[in-house]
C-alpha cells in the first residue's frame, strides 16, 4: 500500500510542476527557473535523504535482490531504514520528471515489505523463522514489485523470475501469481475508485484494429526493430557503465564530487532539465510530456505522418507536443530518441533510488514509432495486396519497439508479456515475440544485462551466467580451475597448526581432514569456530589463570629465599607484573578481537614487562600452542559439497547456482585434492567469455582428449590414484612424502 | 512439421465423417451406422496400431516427459517406433471426433523429434553428445508441443514448465520461447498460405468489446466460476483414476478385456458416439459440433439467452446446434457439461495416444458460458449503474471458465496465458487470473494434478511435490527417514563379501567405505560394475583356464600311474569332463547373466559330473571367492551426494529435485551412517500428506525440540560421535564392536 501512496504523491508533484510552469507563461526566464528548480531541488533532496538515511537504497535494487536470492546475505539491504529511504527517495526522484524508472525500486520496496513482514511474523514463531521460507517470500515479493508497477501480473512474475533467478522452483510460481494478481488488482481498483476509469482496464490501453493487426510482409520491419533494439540495448548498458567508470576513474572529478556529494545529482538534473525546457530545445523533442504522456501518445493507433510530410493530423491532447511548425515528426522522434538515450543512461547513474526500465521502454516505443511512421509514409495504403486497404499501424510498431529495447537492456523475453498486459491487446504477439527474441540474441552476445553490469560495477558476490553457445564449458573440468593448495586442518593438529593456517588463508571455511597423509575429507569448519577455539586456548581467562599460578609460585619462592623486608617489595613487584601482564594481555586480546586473523604471538609490546616474565609468558604460549586441538565444542559441517576432478565447468556452475554454494571441495575417492570457490568459477567463466573468438583453454585442458564428455566419464577411473591408495591402504601413515606431494 | 501433416489429415477425417453423415439423411438408421462406425473403426485401428508398434505411445506423454526431465531414463519412450505410433495413433484418435485432446501427445511428439534430432546430431559429435544438453533440448521441445498446439508460444512455454519441471533453469527459458514462437509462427502461417486467414491471428479469435470488458461487480461471479471449476477439476481427476482402477480391479472384466484388447476402445467409442448421435440424444447437447466448433460457438460475443427464455437470437452457422425447439439453451448447456464430463473422463482412459486438456477446456468454456448466460438473463441491461448500458458478455465468462477448469485439472496457472493467446484478447485478464488461482487453490488441496495422478497409476519413478502449507516438512529430518542398514563394501573386502552383498540388496549403487570399522565413505560403485568384477573372477575364461590346468595335471598323473591303453580312455574322460564342465559352466554363466544377483555356487546340476571334479570346482570357487577384490578396473563415483542427519525433509526434497538424485548417503563427519533413496522420501512425503489433519510425526521426531530449524542447526554438533571418533581416532581398527553397532 505504501507504493500506492508514493504513486499518488508523485502525480501531485507532476501537477505542481506543470502548474508552476504554466502560471508563469509571461516570462521565459521565470518559466525556465521554475522548470529547472523544481527537479533540481527534488533530486538533491532525494539524493541527500537517501545518502544520510540508507545509502543502500540508491539505485534499482534488482541486482541486490538477485544476489540475495542467490543465497548471499546482504542484510543491510532489507532494513526498515532502507525501506523509508527508498520510498521517500523514489517518490521525490520520480516526481522530478527526470527520465528515471520505478520498476527496480518497486521490486526492492516489495522485497523490503516482505522481509519486514517475515521479521514481524517470526515474532510469533512457527514457519516464518525458516530461512528458505523467507527466500520464497522474497521471490513472490519481486513478482509483486513488477506486477503492481505495470498492472501486469503475468509479465511481472515472469520478469521477476528472469531478472532475479537462475533456477526457479516451480512450486513458488503460483505464490508469485497470487501476490502479483492481487497487487495489480488493488492498483487498478484504486483507479476505478478514484473515478479515473470506469472499470479495470490496462494501464496504457491501445485501440488497434483487431481484424487485421499486421500483414505478414511487415514482419521484416519488425525483425529490423528487434535487431536494432538489440544493438541499442547493448549500447545503453555499455554507455551506462562507461559513465560510472569515467566518473570513478577521473580522480580530480571524483575528489571534487566526493566532497560535494549532492553536486553531481544537481548538475546532471540541471543539464537534463535545461535541455528538455519546452520553449528551448525541448520543443524539438516533446520535452513537455512526462514519461507516461509520451508513452500514451507513442502508442496511439493513428498515423502521424503520411508520405514523408507532417500533415495536419488530428492532434488531440498530448499528441500536439510531437508537432512542431518547422520540423518534421521524424526529426522530433529522432531527436527524442537520441537525447533521451544518453539522458537516461546518465540519469540512472545519479545516486537516488531509480530504475532504468521505464525510460528504456519509452525510448524503445519512440524508436518503434519512428520505424512505423516511416513504413506508413513508404506504404501509405498499407502492404496488403488483396483488395481491402489496411493502413500500417505505427502504434503497433511502438509496442514492438518498446518490448524489444527493454528486453535487450534487461536480457528478458517477458517484456513481451508486459506490453500485452500494459496495452490490453495481444494482437501483435508474433511480431513482438520475434523482435524480443532477436533483440535478446543480439544484446546477449554483446553485453551483460543492465543488472549484471551493475552487479559487476558494485562488485556484488554473484556468479555470472554462462553465456550461450560456449561449448567449451563442457570441456573445462574442475581439475583445470581448482586451487590445489588447499588450506586444511587435521584431526590431530596442534593449536600452532591452527594458528598458522588461520594466518595464511582467507576462505571462510576450512577443510578438516583425517590426517595430512590420508587426506580423507571429514568435513569443514567455519573460520570463526576455529578462531574461538584458538582464543579459548590462548585467551585472557587461561592467561590470567596461568599468571596467577606463576605469581603464587614466585611469591612462594621469594618468601622462602629473601628476608621479610623484601616480602612487601616482592608482593608489589608481583602485583606490578600482574598489572602489566594484564594490560599486555588485554591489548593483545583486543587486537585479536579486532584483527582476528593476525595473532602476533612473539613479543612486540613486551618491552615494558620484565624480561623474565615475558620469557615465561612466551614459554607458556608455546606450550599452549603445542597442545592438540580439542574439537569437542566445535561445530563441524560433516557434509560439505564435494566435486570430482572431471566434473565439467558447466555442471559445476549449475550445481553452484542450484544450491547457492560458496565453495566446494574436490575429492578423489574420499581424499581432498582441491577446492573451488566462487572466485575461481567466476574467473574461469569470465576468462572464456570476455576474450572474443579465442577459446581460452586452461593449461591442463590440452592434455586431455578433446572429445566431449558423457556423464559416465565423470565417474572417474582413477587407476593411478587408486593404486597408490591401495598400496598404502590401511596403514596409510607410512607414505607421507608421496601424499604430501599430492596434496600440494 | 509432422504435427502439421497430422493436423491436416485430421480435418480431412472430420469432413469425411460429416459428409458420410450428411449424405445419408434419408434414413436415420443408416445415418446412425455411419455416425458410429467411423469413430469405432478409427479408434480401434489407433488402439491396435499403437499396441502393436509401441505401447509406450499410449496416453498423454506429459507424465513420462515429466519423469524423464526429472532425470530418470525411460529410453523406450523416445524411440522412432514410438514416434510413428504416436503420430499415426493420434491422428486417427483425433479424427474419430471423440472427446480427446492433443496437447499432451503434441508435447510427446515434439520431445520425440528433439530426442531423435539429438541422436542424429550426435553422429556428428560435438556438443550434442552431452546429456545435459539433451535435457535442455527436451525442455524446449515440451514448450514447442504446447506452443504449436494452441498457437500460444508464451502460454506454451509456461504450461510446459509448470507441468514438466520442478526446478527450472532460467537460462533455458529463451530457448523455449524461441522454439515455441517459431512453431506457433509456422502453424499460423500455414493457415495464411491455405487462404483460411488473411493474416496471422489467434486460433479462436474473440471480439469482445474493448472499452468496458466487464464490471467490477461481476467479479464475484468469476470467483464462483473459479471455485466451482476447482471442485470440478478435482472431480475429473478423481473420476478418471476411478475408472482406470475399476477396470483394473474387476478381474473378470479385466481378463476378458485382456483377451480382446481392442474391445474396450470399441465399446467406449460406441457408447460415446451413440449418445452424441445428432438426431438422437445428441440434439440436446450440440452433439453435431466438433470440439473446435463447440469452442468457437461458446466463445461467441453475443448473448444467447435473455430473461431465461431461448429467444430467436441470430444463430449463425454452428451456433444453431445449441438451439433446440423444445428445450432451453440452459438445458442444452447443462446436458453438454454433464455428458461431456464423464465422456471425457472415460474416453481418456482408452489406450490410444490422447490428452485430456482440450476436452476439459471445452467443458470449462461451456460451464463459463452457462454462468454467463445466467448472468445475462438475470441482469438483462448489465450491472453498471452509471448511465451507459453495458450488457453482460457471456463469451468472457466462457473464457474464464475454460482457463479455470483446465487450470484446475492440470494444476497450472499458465492456462490463463493460453486463453489470451488463443482468443487474441487480454481484456479479461483479472477475472481469468482470479478464477484460475481460486480453481488451483481448491483443486490442489483436493487431488493431485491429472499428470501426477497418471504418474501414480503408472507407477513411474517420480518424486511427489511437497504440498503447500505442510510445515512439518521442516521438522522431519533425514535421520527419521533414512535406512540405517546400508549395504556397503569395504576397500579390503573379498569376492565372497561382494557376492553376499549383491545377493541381499537391491539398490543400483553400493557404498564403498574404507573399512567396516572406520565406515569412512570413499565413494559409490554401480551394481553392474561389481557384477562384472565378480563374473570376471568366477567367469568362464578363468574357469576354463583352471579346468585346463586341472586336466593337464590329471593327465600327467594318469599317464604316470596307469598303463598306455588307459591313456586314450583317460583322454576321453578328460575331454568328457571338460565338455560336461563347459556345459555346466555355460548354464551357470547364463544363469548368472540372466539372474545376476543369484549365483548358485554349491552344486545343483553337478550330478552328471564326476564327484571329484565337482568337489574341485567348488574348492576352486571357494578359493576364488576368498581373494581380495581388485578395484582397479572398476569405475567408482568418488563423490556421491551426501546429506547430514539433521537435514530437513524439505531441504532433502529440494536437493533431490534440483539435482535429480536417485539416492543420497547420510554421513556424519565422513562416516557413512545411512542412505536415503527416492523410495524413503516418497514414503515420508506421502505419509504426511495423505493423512489429512493428523500430523504423522516420525517416531524419532518427538525426541527432538520442536522449534523450527535455522540452517545453522544443520551444521550438526556431534559431540558424542566426535568423542568416539577422537578416542579411536587414527588406529580406528581397535574398536570394531562399537562401530559395528553404530553402522547398523
Amino acid at each position: 500500500m505504501n507504493n500506492r501512496v508514493s504513486f499518488s504523491l508523485l502525480y501531485t508533484f507532476f501537477h505542481c510542476q506543470l502548474w508552476m510552469y504554466g502560471g508563469l507563461d509571461s516570462n521565459v526566464f521565470l518559466q525556465y527557473l521554475a522548470w529547472v528548480t523544481y527537479p533540481v531541488v527534488l533530486i538533491t533532496f532525494s539524493a541527500g535523504f537517501t545518502q544520510i538515511l540508507a545509502p543502500q537504497a540508491v539505485g534499482s535494487g534488482i541486482p541486490e535482490m538477485k544476489t540475495i536470492l542467490r543465497g548471499v546475505v546482504l542484510k543491510e539491504y532489507l532494513t526498515f531504514k532502507t525501506f523509508v529511504a527508498k520510498v521517500i527517495g523514489l517518490t521525490c526522484a520520480l516526481g522530478s520528471g527526470m527520465p528515471l524508472g520505478k520498476e527496480g525500486p518497486f521490486v526492492h520496496i516489495a522485497s523490503l515489505c516482505a522481509a519486514l513482514l517475515s521479521k514481524f511474523m517470526s515474532l510469533f514463531g512457527g514457519i516464518y523463522e525458516n530461512e528458505s521460507r523467507n527466500i520464497e517470500m522474497l521471490a513472490a515479493a519481486c513478482a509483486v514489485g513488477v506486477g503492481c508497477c505495470f498492472a501486469a501480473p503475468i509479465g511481472g512474475v515472469l520478469f521477476s523470475i528472469e531478472v532475479t533467478s537462475t533456477f526457479f522452483a516451480v512450486r513458488n510460481y503460483w505464490r508469485g501469481f497470487f501476490a502479483a494478481t492481487f497487487s495489480a488488482f488493488i492498483f487498478r481498483v484504486l483507479a476505478v475508485w478514484n473515478r479515473d476509469e470506469e472499470t479495470i482496464t490496462a494501464l496504457f490501453k491501445t485501440r488497434f484494429r483487431l481484424d487485421f493487426p499486421f500483414d505478414l510482409q511487415e514482419l521484416p520491419a519488425f525483425a529490423v526493430i528487434g535487431i536494432a533494439s538489440g544493438f541499442g540495448g547493448a549500447l545503453f548498458v555499455y554507455l551506462n557503465r562507461l559513465i560510472v567508470q569515467f566518473i570513478r576513474k577521473q580522480k580530480a572529478i571524483n575528489r571534487f564530487l566526493m566532497k560535494k556529494r549532492l553536486l553531481y545529482p544537481a548538475l546532471v538534473t540541471l543539464l537534463v532539465s535545461t535541455l528538455t525546457f519546452p520553449p528551448g530545445f525541448g520543443q524539438f523533442m516533446a520535452g513537455k510530456l512526462t514519461q507516461k504522456e509520451s508513452l500514451v501518445t507513442l502508442l496511439d493507433n493513428r498515423t502521424w505522418a503520411k508520405q514523408g510530410i507532417a500533415e495536419e493530423f488530428d492532434y488531440i491532447g498530448q499528441s500536439q507536443a510531437w508537432k512542431h511548425p518547422q520540423v518534421n515528426v521524424f526529426v522530433t522522434l529522432v531527436l527524442f530518441i537520441v537525447m533521451k538515450f544518453w539522458m537516461s543512461a546518465l540519469a540512472t547513474t545519479i545516486p537516488v533510488p531509480c530504475g532504468a526500465f521505464m525510460p528504456v521502454f519509452v525510448i524503445g516505443a519512440a524508436f518503434g514509432r519512428l520505424v512505423g511512421e516511416s513504413m506508413a509514409a513508404w506504404f501509405p495504403d498499407g502492404i496488403h495486396t488483396d483488395g481491402t486497404i489496411y493502413p500500417i499501424v505505427p502504434g503497433g510498431y511502438a509496442v514492438v519497439g518498446a518490448a524489444a529495447l527493454s528486453g535487450a537492456v534487461t536480457h528478458t523475453v517477458s517484456t513481451a508479456v508486459i506490453v500485452f498486459e500494459l496495452t490490453g491487446q495481444i494482437s501483435h504477439i508474433l511480431p513482438v515475440m520475434i523482435a524480443v527474441i532477436l533483440a535478446n540474441a543480439v544484446a546477449q552476445s554483446l553485453q551483460p544485462s543492465l543488472y549484471d553490469s551493475i552487479i559487476r560495477i558494485k562488485k556484488l558476490p554473484y556468479l555470472p551466467e554462462l553465456g550461450w553457445g560456449h561449448h567449451e564449458y563442457y570441456n573445462i573440468r574442475v581439475e583445470d580451475i581448482m586451487v590445489r593448495d588447499v588450506r586444511y586442518i587435521t584431526l590431530n593438529c596442534t593449536y600452532r597448526d591452527l594458528h598458522n593456517v588461520l594466518l595464511t588463508g582467507h576462505l571462510k571455511t576450512l577443510a578438516l581432514v583425517e590426517s595430512a597423509e590420508s587426506m580423507i575429507l571429514l568435513g569443514s569448519i567455519e573460520r570463526a569456530q576455529l578462531q574461538s577455539l584458538l582464543s579459548l586456548q590462548l585467551g585472557r581467562p587461561r592467561r590470567l589463570e596461568y599468571i596467577k599460578e606463576r605469581a603464587t609460585a614466585e611469591k612462594k619462592r621469594l618468601s622462602v629465599v629473601s628476608n621479610p623486608s623484601s616480602d612487601d617489595g616482592s608482593h608489589r613487584a608481583s602485583q606490578e607484573v600482574r598489572f602489566q601482564v594484564r594490560g599486555h594481555c588485554r591489548s593483545r586480546i583486543d587486537r585479536m578481537e579486532s584483527h582476528p586473523f593476525h595473532l602476533c604471538l612473539m613479543g612486540c609490546n613486551l618491552r615494558k614487562i620484565a624480561p623474565q616474565t615475558t620469557e615465561r609468558i612466551a614459554e607458556w604460549e608455546e606450550m599452549q600452542l603445542d597442545e592438540q586441538v580439542n574439537f569437542n565444542n566445535c561445530k563441524i559441517d560433516p557434509a560439505p559439497f564435494q566435486l570430482v576432478e572431471r566434473t565439467s565447468l558447466h555442471k559445476t556452475h549449475t550445481i553452484f547456482s542450484l544450491l547457492g554454494l560458496d565453495h566446494a571441495y574436490v575429492t578423489s575417492i574420499g581424499r581432498l585434492i582441491g577446492v573451488v570457490s566462487l572466485k575461481e568459477l567466476r574467473k574461469a567463466i569470465e576468462g572464456s567469455v570476455t576474450v572474443k573468438g579465442v577459446k581460452v583453454r586452461p593449461p591442463l585442458a590440452s592434455f586431455r582428449d578433446s572429445g566431449t564428455s558423457s556423464s559416465e566419464n565423470e565417474a572417474t577411473e582413477l587407476h593411478k590414484l587408486w593404486d597408490r591408495h591401495k598400496s598404502m591402504s590401511l596403514p596409510r601413515e607410512h607414505t607421507p612424502s608421496e601424499s604430501d606431494e599430492k596434496s600440494q
